[in-house]
């Protein structure tokens, strides 16, 4: 193999071996049996699954394989930045500027074509302005609630969360599709219902 | 929404939550910080990371998203069969009658459509005859040598794996990519010689 060829190789297992960090990278929400929290590696690999599988709800037409590479990818920059809790104001106000550093480190391990193309895929389902990058972001909200309802709002009730917070948050979930924003505001409704979300 | 239409997102989020206990099936391969064993989920998210970016690698020309979807659900039937370890001799011998049996349940939670669609994947997968199954297959197998040699190979050295043995389940390996088994060929050469992998 040549010099060049085998370099190119190098990198990219240096990358694929360095966002194996994503399966330490905890998130708040619990899986649907309340066992334990999930993390970042497990999370993608669901909105994989979910974008394979509800594709047809998206508002606007989506190219599936692009979206999917943006969900594979959105949280590998938490590997330095870390998860950011939702509800987290004082982590929420220097989450972009640690989000971007990272971003521009772990991206470039990789070659150069590869390091800009997830890189642009990366700013792209954070500016969320393409209909991949609003269903993306759609499915990103939405599976979480749907864990929080299965394990009976563990995450909420041991964060005091409201409501209002839950609905405040998930805004522009509408964006990237409707019917299954419907779907999950059905569910904040029952938790708010039952006292699981805080009135 | 009408009715049918609401029975068949039903279907899908009850498939989606059933797929998160994929979270909790362990596999023998650890992360490569060697810190504890990873599970499917994140083996699976792990391949469709490798899919997206070393598709160049493949023997024959693949479809990238097809190729996706495959590994994205080629370990669901562990739900109910559960992982078996490559080189467990008993669990090899009803393996294949027990991922038949889960993969009849699991798929058919989906609408008959997805069922079908999702089972064509993963009997399609099993089978090895395409070049994206080929691409797969090689993706499965790689995916833990990387990790074995990141870790230390405390996954060989806890079931004192051989190189014999190895090399063995790996013979079909290379119809996928004969460039990414060169390079994990490399690995167990130097996890041969180090004494990692028993001669």
């Amino acid at each position: 193999m040549e010099e060049e060829k085998r370099r190119r190789l190098d990198a990219q297992l240096a990358f694929i071996l360095e966002a194996d960090q994503s399966k330490n990278v905890v998130r708040q929400t619990y899986l649907a049996d309340a066992s334990r929290k999930e993390n970042d590696a497990e999370h993608s690999w669901h909105l994989a699954l979910m974008c394979m599988l509800l594709a047809e709800y998206s508002n606007e037409p989506i190219d599936v394989l692009h979206t999917m590479k943006m969900v594979l990818i959105h949280d590998l920059i938490e590997i330095d930045a870390g998860d950011t809790y939702a509800y987290d104001t004082a982590g929420n106000a220097t989450k972009q500027e640690r989000e971007r550093k990272a971003a521009d480190r772990i991206f470039r391990i990789l070659p150069d074509d590869q390091a800009a193309q997830l890189r642009g895929l990366w700013d792209e389902f954070e500016e969320g302005l393409t209909p991949e990058a609003r269903f993306a972001n759609t499915l990103d909200k939405v599976q979480p609630l749907l864990l929080n309802d299965a394990s009976g709002g563990r995450s909420w009730l041991e964060h005091d969360v409201r409501a209002e917070s839950v609905l405040a948050r998930n805004c522009r979930t509408p964006e990237g599709s409707e019917i299954l924003w419907e779907r999950a505001k059905s569910l904040i409704e029952k938790n708010t219902a039952n006292g699981t979300l805080k009135e």
